[in-house]
């Protein structure tokens, strides 16, 4: 053991006394509240070794809010154990935003329960715990925690542990470890749990900035077949302030949710007799839908893509070939066994066919292609399709339009030579990114979804020539690239198109991803200029994803108030009073001779009721006229933000309204 | 016995001898070869009674054409038993256009056999063998056929036979009657067949417009389980040029099949991957199907029709409430069965669901309609969607885009109340012919189809007040009005519209039922004026039927010659020599900056080719430019059929093909 220990501390050298830990090493900096050793995260307690590259790790940071979060889930369940002392122990990791601990109760938890968990979980943050570290053997860790049955089953199956569960929070592939709460005055342990950590140092540092926000029940390990718990979900930040912000943010998305909006503007709604993640898109809904799609469609025109149709079901033959069936079975719904034929014994005459709904399109766009010869001169063949496809997502996992049973993707499959990929692959990213911009999303950064060996098909050279590509084209288009290991698809490497919105949230909009080894299995080909024949590549392009998801991407960015283009009503016409009801309808008529879609409010209401009702449809437009409006030939023109602009003439009117649709002004 | 008869033959009334049969009564007239006494359609060899009401059948009728092709089969099972002595003798109705026999044989039948089948049956016709009918206990049936398993099994089943399976052709629910075919020299029975008849008085009768067409498999009584047979079909005309004619509308129909002409004009295809019945639409047929729905969506829009979106599944609790599943489920695919929880020893925790295809959009809408409270101002409300279903057909009854398993309805449901109703329906009426017509079909009749008591829902009272109305309506469009009872679904009755094409054969096209019950089932209803709850009245309207089998309709309508609007491609530059190419590129740019769809062939194939390879693929305009053309700044105007417009000035050109296609000419 060396007299003094050289240390590298945030890239400085510096020599410190034996048995230094991070405590010491960063002593007096308050947000410093764990640290990285050689690359490694540990509690400030861990004392450093000769020659040791020691990183501190902040509150603020990634990692430190992780463990901020960590930690309050342990405060959680010492507060719950507390007041339920029957509880048993789940496992308790941070996730994003927060953390939850799952325990299993008599009861399910009641809000009460969960305002006296926080109140005693506060008491035990302003105690000033210390959170201390212990090795355990497997015995004595069964010892200790005899009474916690799903402690001692991950204890047995320990290496044996999935990410997945979150239970390798609990138990790292290596020894067990201990972390023991400890009361600041007494030094007694007052609480334990079986936790491979870090931690803060102590309970205080948790602060106020933390709060339990609701229950839930989850199945332990999340299977069905398993005891059903109660999972307690909070929260928890550095400061006060970034909870309060936190919950702005909440509130605001709330008041943004698309399934709220949706309701209320009357655009569609999950009927329960169809059952989870399948919505009907009612007549306003339907205006918005047609018009996403009339100009998507327009443009992929222009820009040279081919329409197609193909049915929503098939053999199974066809997802054999695609090799879906052995890749993405879970993501389908179960086969329609049909057209079997049976013998007056009821035995089989003529087997029958597996009919399947289809998850994705381009295992038929592929036949379209080789229904024919296909020539070099016809590359690139673009083949578009709004496509309906279902997926089964477990029922747990559905959320409204964003994560739907079935839904209609904006599907492209382009096929070009080798050598044209690159080019068409550059275009490709400029048409997406502008046509995003048309429809007011223009906050980008691309992510590069690369190969997960386990779970694709193909070659490594083929792999890394395609994602080298697209890393190039991404890396050209000057936006952020950010890297997404394992990410692809089974067949292909893909840049994802990432949104902001205008709450600063990210959505993932548009994929691009390219793909050697379909075209293999389908035995694709064209003839080229020398007249051989080659294997064209593929590109898959979904450029909103899917519809339904962008539907509700824009309900939410927008808030419900749709650029006047896509507004289900673009214009009210409100009279000041009945008499000019008549009036408006002829403003009104000769705003639908010029295809704006308008209505009259001629109801009983009176004007002031009026403009609070179409306000609260977001109209963009009001038109009002009273007496003078109707002398001068004039209306007033009323902006959703309240602003009004008087006596403007119809003509004027007429033509600033259409002036505003085809711009596709964001008003 | 009276010593003389007293007939109505006619109309008339007159005197005959006792024992007088339909030979007498009818001599000399040989195109009389049955007759009809007091309604019953009897053989002449018939005796005539006293107070007998006689009317003759001559061959050109409706049932004389089908006494004609029945003697034909049996002449056909003569000829064919004489050549395979072992075959046995299924049924043997006559069919539209024609007839079929069905055999047991112990091989399929080859064309050869075929050939001989119809020489020796030309042979038996020209021998003039007399049909002698006879009547026989069921015991001397089975002692004359004790060879004829499959007669012996219609003996046995006797008044069980079924309409459906062509077998009441061979038993009435009376007693047995056996027809004999007696040589006119030998006098001898050289054939025979269990029959109910009538037939032919010989098989001289049969002339020379007769013809042995195909052969093909089929199961005994139509059902799978049982033995395979050899159906022979033939056809049977009173004169040879009718079969002349017969034979040249079949070429007919056969050069403008739409199966073959969606491959020719690359239109679509039915892959085999997919399965029957499942089209896929390459990048041409894309185009026609787009401008197709876009043009009527525009009109419905219009007409104030709202886009609705609904899913290709939902649970089956939705077709429970709208009783497909009690009277649609074997046109239904089967259900696929998830969200089963299952715990850990494999029992059933959670049932799950059974999920279905929607066969119709029907009940989706519905739910849409009920989404939100809704008031008399509202209706009528109309939602349009353009709803892809699937329906489970047997694969032998599959046929191209006509009889599909997968197809895309142009599917209303208009929500009316009672009292609009009336008006509605005859204003639907009044679009839906004028929206065929601009789609070139302008030849029509009505069907109204009719309660079958025994497959349908609701009371006799709401059918007949439902059924008075659309009576009502349809006569007063001052089409013809033809009666189809027991042809309507189960919820209501129907109009539709039937259209004759260019080859005058007749399509089944536009459909509107009235249904009082689903909005029952449903419990639909809206607010009155008065502020009481009603029931709407719902009106189920497709306009095309199916956009695929509409499209194969206006397929073979124009023969794949497009009018121009729909044309995939609507023109094709053609220089004279590759020099004036780049001064068709130009024209061509000013086409499609008008929205035309245009190509340039460049290609190194000389003129004349060029030309003949466009017209091939139906190109509606091609524009011809050579030296003097470019030099006056002018083109040669191709028409499909020809004819040649030179020296067109270009914008002249540019703007007559746009006004065609604004138009909507049939060009």
């Amino acid at each position: 053991m060396p007299a003094e220990l050289t240390l590298t501390i945030e890239g400085t050298s510096s020599v410190a006394a034996p048995g230094t830990t991070g405590t010491e090493a960063f002593d007096g900096r308050r947000n410093v509240v764990a640290m990285r050793v050689n690359g490694e995260l540990v509690d400030l307690a861990h004392a450093l070794r000769d020659g040791d590259v020691v990183e501190p790790v902040t509150i603020e940071s990634a990692d430190g809010l992780g463990i901020l979060r960590h930690s309050a889930a342990h405060v959680v369940a010492q507060a719950l154990q507390s007041i339920i002392p029957d509880a048993k122990l789940g496992i308790g990791p941070p996730i994003e935003d927060g953390f939850y601990y799952d325990f299993a109760v008599p009861e399910a938890l009641t809000p009460d329960d969960l305002k006296k968990i926080e109140k005693k979980a506060k008491e035990i943050v302003k105690r000033g715990q210390k959170f201390v570290r212990r090795e355990v053997t497997d015995d004595e860790a069964r010892a200790e925690l005899a009474d916690e049955p799903f402690k001692l089953e991950l204890i047995a199956d320990k290496g044996g542990a999935s990410d997945d569960d979150g239970s390798s929070v609990e138990v790292g592939s290596g020894g067990l470890t201990m972390y023991d709460n400890v009361d600041p005055k007494s030094g007694e342990t007052v609480w334990k749990d079986l936790c491979r950590g870090p931690h803060l140092p102590s309970t205080k540092l948790i602060g106020n900035g933390f709060a339990v926000t609701r229950s839930s029940a989850a199945y332990w390990r999340g299977d069905q077949a398993n005891e059903s718990l109660q999972r307690v979900y909070g929260t928890a930040w550095p400061t006060k302030d970034e909870l309060v912000a936190y919950r702005e943010r909440l509130a605001e998305a709330e008041r943004r949710d698309h399934r709220k909006l949706g309701a209320e503007l009357d655009l569609f709604s999950f009927p329960d007799e169809l059952g989870s993640g399948l919505p009907v898109f009612h007549p306003n809904g339907g205006i918005v839908r047609t018009e996403m799609e009339d100009y998507s469609r327009r443009r992929h025109i222009e820009a040279g893509y081919s329409f197609v149709n193909t049915p929503h079901i098939t053999k199974k033959q066809l997802f054999e070939t695609s090799k879906h069936l052995e890749w993405y079975a879970d993501g389908m719904f179960p086969p329609m066994h049909v057209d079997e034929e049976k013998n007056a014994d009821g035995s089989i005459k003529k087997p029958g066919q597996d009919y399947y709904l289809k998850p994705m399109n381009c295992p038929m766009h592929n036949l379209i292609y080789r229904a024919r010869g296909r020539s070099y001169r016809e590359l690139p063949l673009r083949l578009f399709e709004f496509g309906s496809v279902y997926r089964y997502e477990k029922s747990g996992v559905v959320h409204g339009l964003t994560r739907a049973r079935g839904f209609t993707q904006d599907d492209a499959h382009i096929y070009t030579t080798r050598e044209g990929m690159r080019d068409e692959l550059a275009r490709l990213l400029t048409f997406v990114l502008d046509l995003l911009r048309d429809y007011g999303i223009d906050d980008f950064y691309l992510e590069l979804s690369t190969r997960d060996p386990e779970k694709s098909v193909g070659d490594d050279e083929t792999w890394e020539a395609a994602t080298r590509t697209l890393e190039e084209v991404a890396v050209e288009s000057g936006l952020e690239l950010v890297p997404d290991p394992g990410g692809a698809a089974f067949y292909g490497p893909k840049i994802s198109v990432q949104a902001k919105d205008a709450i600063g949230r990210t959505w993932q909009l548009s994929t691009i991803q390219l793909d050697f080894f379909e075209p293999e299995l389908f035995e694709l080909d064209y003839t080229a200029s020398d007249g051989s024949h080659q294997r064209p590549v593929m590109i898959h392009r979904a450029l909103f994803g899917s519809i339904e998801r962008f539907f509700a991407v824009l309900l939410e960015h927008y808030a419900g108030a749709f650029p006047v283009w896509l507004a289900p009503v673009q214009v009210v016409g409100v009279p000041v009073a009945g008499d000019f009801a008549p009036y408006l309808h002829d403003v009104a008529a000769k705003l639908r001779a010029r295809g704006v879609r308008v209505e009259v409010d001629d109801s009983d209401d009176r004007m002031q009721k009026k403009i609070r009702t179409h306000t609260k449809r977001k109209i963009p437009y009001l038109l009002i006229a009273g007496g003078e409006d109707q002398d001068a030939g004039a209306v007033s023109f009323r902006y959703r933000d309240g602003h009004q602009d008087n006596g403007i003439p119809v003509d004027e009117a007429v033509d600033r309204i259409v002036a505003a649709i085809d711009a596709k002004e964001q008003v």
